[in-house]
């Protein structure tokens, strides 16, 4: 016998209107609307899903903005906003999708939410984690950091890593799988809080704040007085510019993001790139989307390491969906403390 | 019985100090020594040999710096320029080149030379082809053109292949690489008998003057409407600003150089770089005398092309020793229709 529908309140996180520059908390408004916790008649393949954790992750920034072509989809202004989280199926007309399962994967940024494109989304197999850690260490940033440094950075035993933004939900995997490879590594981030954490929970061989060098190239020479064979770009702008006069030959540069240029007007230019050629650098962006594939294959890895503890994870975990948008607004300056997590609800 | 020793006077190109900025002709000087047409006594594995052909190229505006731990020595004020060029022995105390063998490689702007670092000289075998050739198309600039290609592109037959600078000794090679392969093929160049020449003579599909078009972007969108598989970047900062919004997925960028920055007290910066990370771009700079041991596999697919007249060749050749200085500034203003050599003597 079919349960009874019921009726309750959504609250929604909606994103007003396109964003330029620095976005605030303005740009965004909450909004409560009724929703039934059921597939509406007549929807196959689809899920009514409980939202317990959002994730805040940079990518996000540039859908804020109306891009044509790009490869992701703007946000929709006026609409709730998407990103990537944890959910608990509560109804379900897909036949591999039962209820009280969770899964990780894109979301809408409310209480309660209709799938019907669940394609994306990863079922949660194993629980003995924080559910959490599923918009994070064990979500996309994983696979993100796992593909990024192994597939694009091709790393050797005993090279010299250089990691920007080190201590955010990509970076602090991509630092400590060079370590576990036995790389020298060193991170930059914005303050001293981050800087500690770096070398005392992640096991980076050095970090410094950025914010604290008036000169970034005199800083690279003293972490790197022979140079750097890879390195992992986060931030782009200033920090590439200084850094690609300190590569090594034959050095590599995986580009995952720009974070300091996102809510710029214009882009900072980048003016040393001529170093490309004298020292043969290959520099490669990629997306995570390309890279899913491997997914299985990095759960198999990181899950022991996370339980025999040679793995840490940092979570910046904020309550409430209504200081998402905060939460969000302070991964550009830097507030977080690791990944940045949003809890809606505990389960 | 050995032969009498001749000395016969040696005419030289001087650079008289470091430049900044754009060369011009009183940033060099014409100067005459006495020279032995003869090995001095004691020096084993030398030649002295009589300079045929000279090679005025790009990376030469590097060396005319003065630059600490760089790729290529500087030049040194005061003495002769250095560069590539097509030798005649007239003396050897070197056990494998033997008098009136001709090499190509790395030797003085000046009549006579003598060469004690042999190492990086080719013996030229085939002499069926113009000598001046082994300046370009079968020399240092040809196996730039192979291996920038081939081994830096990945191409695949059927892809969209745009060059800049493209009528340059370099660039005009690519292209017909390009097209032997089955790519649709553009290039740019700054006039309108380059352009004539890309595409009458070298077989390009499209081409256009890059100084006649106020918006590159849109340049670029007209010849490449589905976008650009690999760009061959021979000159970097505006045009490698337009053309990385009009990459395909997954592109390739072959950085060989960046003629456009080289006389700049600051080079242009460049703002487009996220989409590498959009598109996954790869881009790869190069050097030359990391893809020497391909020579011989060069050598054996150009000689037939040229033979058969599958590749066309065209030089600017400016004769006389004296007019060095100008030809080489010429490659900064786009004086040079062709690759640029000088004629010191045609034997």
């Amino acid at each position: 016998m079919a349960e009874e529908a019921v009726d309750v309140s959504n609250k929604q996180i909606i994103l007003k209107h396109y964003v330029s520059g620095f976005p605030i908390e303005s740009d965004f408004e909450i909004r409560t609307t009724p929703i039934r916790l059921k597939v509406p008649e007549g929807i196959p393949n689809a899920i009514l899903v409980k939202n317990l954790y959002i994730s805040c992750d940079p990518y996000m920034r540039n859908r804020m903005s109306e891009m044509e072509g790009s490869y992701v989809d703007s946000l929709v202004p006026g609409s709730p906003i998407t990103g990537f989280g944890v959910v608990k199926v509560l109804d379900s007309t897909h036949p591999d999708m039962k209820k009280d399962e969770f899964f990780w994967g894109f979301t809408g940024w409310e209480e309660y939410s209709l799938i019907t494109s669940t394609q994306s989304l990863f079922k949660i197999q194993h629980t003995q984690v924080p559910l959490s850690y599923y918009t994070g260490i064990l979500g996309m940033p994983g696979i993100t950091a796992y593909a990024g440094f192994y597939e694009i950075c091709s790393p050797k035993k005993g090279e010299k890593v250089f990691i920007s933004a080190a201590s955010g939900a990509v970076g602090q995997l991509v630092g400590q799988f060079a370590k576990l490879l036995g790389c020298y590594v060193v991170g930059s981030a914005g303050t001293k809080e981050k800087v500690d954490l770096l070398k005392d929970k992640f096991g980076f061989d050095e970090a410094f704040n950025y914010k604290e060098e008036d000169n970034l190239n005199a800083a690279l020479k003293r972490y790197f007085p022979d140079g750097i064979d890879i390195y992992f770009e986060n931030v782009g702008g200033k920090m590439l510019d200084a850094v690609l006069p300190n590569m090594r030959l034959r050095g590599r540069v995986s580009v995952c993001g720009m974070i300091s240029q996102y809510n710029l007007e214009k882009t900072e230019g980048v003016h040393n790139l001529f170093f490309l050629v004298s020292k043969r650098i290959r520099m490669e962006g990629f997306l995570v989307l390309d890279h899913y594939h491997l997914y299985p294959k990095f759960l198999e890895m990181i899950l022991p390491h996370i339980k025999e503890g040679k793995v840490e994870y940092v979570e910046d975990i904020v309550e409430g969906l209504e200081n998402a948008p905060a939460a969000l607004i302070g991964l550009f300056t830097g507030r977080n403390v690791g990944k940045q997590v949003v809890v809606i609800s505990h389960e």
